[in-house]
């Protein structure tokens, strides 16, 4: 018996297919989304992610890539051509996988863990930063709120570097956010510009809960409270503020500093 | 007397200087940069540069470059379709300028110096993102050593913000900064992921130099000191590392923070 030939034709169902499954609206209404490349197809694995079908392109794979294929059990190989025409990336390491749409549920929190809510945030890369840092930092998990980045969109997997798939990353409404903390002790603190308290002086230990968004007057007024607005100190010469991802990680890390200043675990 | 007509034809000598000046070398050759957008070109004027030919594009102005353009004296229209030829960018604001290359001198450093050494980086939006927190963070300058992103490559300036002109970001050899650092009494701290000393634990007061690289081997053994390495603790379930803009921000807010608590201005 010999192996399927590879898919060439840019008409195939399948190709068409993944790249209709780039746009966001084709995502949600068929409840799938796309992982392209080793790490983050990795990181999907480990994670517990069931791929419901895996595309190949050897001509293409990268070590990693190559190393991580043949574990995979059934693929679909593509031609060099096809897969090109599949990547949403400039340098395609020859993986790519459709899976369907995580929805993890939040574990009951830690007393120190440490929540992060996004608030329609839009870039990509921010999003994804801010997961890597913030499974860097040990967090809790994330929850996502508004119409922001689709948080398991290409762009963001590939900026999260898989870190979306290492720890729970919740699409919610804001009322059921809010519920979720309130109902669990959560504090909440904002990261604003002209707040006249540090990040440095709030208490982030216990069960906390970082907020970053664009635009805070959407937000229920519980989390606009004047005492839980932190601001990072800026001097600045050229710079107007902190990118949202830099502002995230420094709060994420001075609540792991503060937690291990008291001895207590994160 | 009427304004000159716009340059509309994409084969004008100055239309192809300015896509020739895309390249690097071209860059080096001529001692010229590009600046792009409002908001860059308003800082790079604030630091003293002079442009020596300003683009404009009035169909494509933010309000922003509407408001910069009339300010600059002798400006050259270009056409749309011109303009979108030398733009770097996907959206640009139409507004466009030629200036000599910075070499700016870096100042005497004061007790609670904090510079910034650069090796090697290659990614322009790591760069861009790193010369944004150390400016947001008072940083007293950049050493960009090695053959990595051009500082001022129009990714880079694109990435800070244009906060590559608001603080002094000088070119040197390896030598020199060595050198430059050793005659200042700077202590060099190099951030690697298996250091076993945190970057909260080592004394970040004094002058402090952060040294960031992708790689460490080329580096004069001076800066491989086991005491002068700092690691930043990862629980990470997925991430390898930090990415190297966000571990940069840690340190140079770790080396404000300690400030604080010991009553120092930066």
């Amino acid at each position: 018996m010999t192996a399927p030939a590879p898919i060439t034709s840019l008409q195939n169902p399948q190709i068409k297919r993944l790249v209709r499954l780039r746009e966001r609206r084709e995502r949600e209404r068929s409840g799938t989304i796309l992982i392209e490349g080793a790490r983050e197809l990795a990181r999907a694995l480990h994670a517990g992610l069931a791929p419901e079908a895996v595309f190949s392109c050897p001509a293409l794979h990268s070590p990693e890539a190559a190393a991580l294929a043949p574990t995979l059990g059934l693929v679909t190989e593509l031609s060099r051509a096809a897969f090109e025409k599949v990547s949403a990336r400039e340098n395609p390491d020859g993986l790519l996988a459709l899976a369907p749409t995580p929805h993890p549920a939040l574990p009951e929190p830690g007393p120190q863990a440490v929540t992060v809510v996004l608030h329609g945030l839009e870039k990509p890369g921010n999003v994804g930063a801010i997961l890597r840092s913030a499974d860097a930092a040990g967090a809790h998990g994330i929850l996502v709120l508004g119409r922001g980045a689709d948080p398991y969109g290409p762009n963001v997997i590939r900026a999260s570097q898989g870190s979306v798939f290492a720890l729970p990353v919740a699409v919610m409404t804001e009322a059921d956010a809010l519920a979720w903390l309130s109902a669990r002790g959560f504090t909440t603190f904002a990261c604003t510009p002209d707040a006249p308290r540090t990040y440095w002086d709030a208490p982030l230990t216990g069960r906390v809960a970082l907020l970053l968004g664009t635009e805070h007057q959407g937000l229920p007024v519980e989390w606009r409270g004047a005492d839980h607005a932190l601001s990072i100190p800026m001097q600045g010469r050229g710079a107007d503020s902190l990118n949202v991802a830099t502002a995230a990680a420094l709060m994420l890390y001075e609540c792991v500093r503060q937690r291990r200043v008291q001895g207590k675990a994160i």
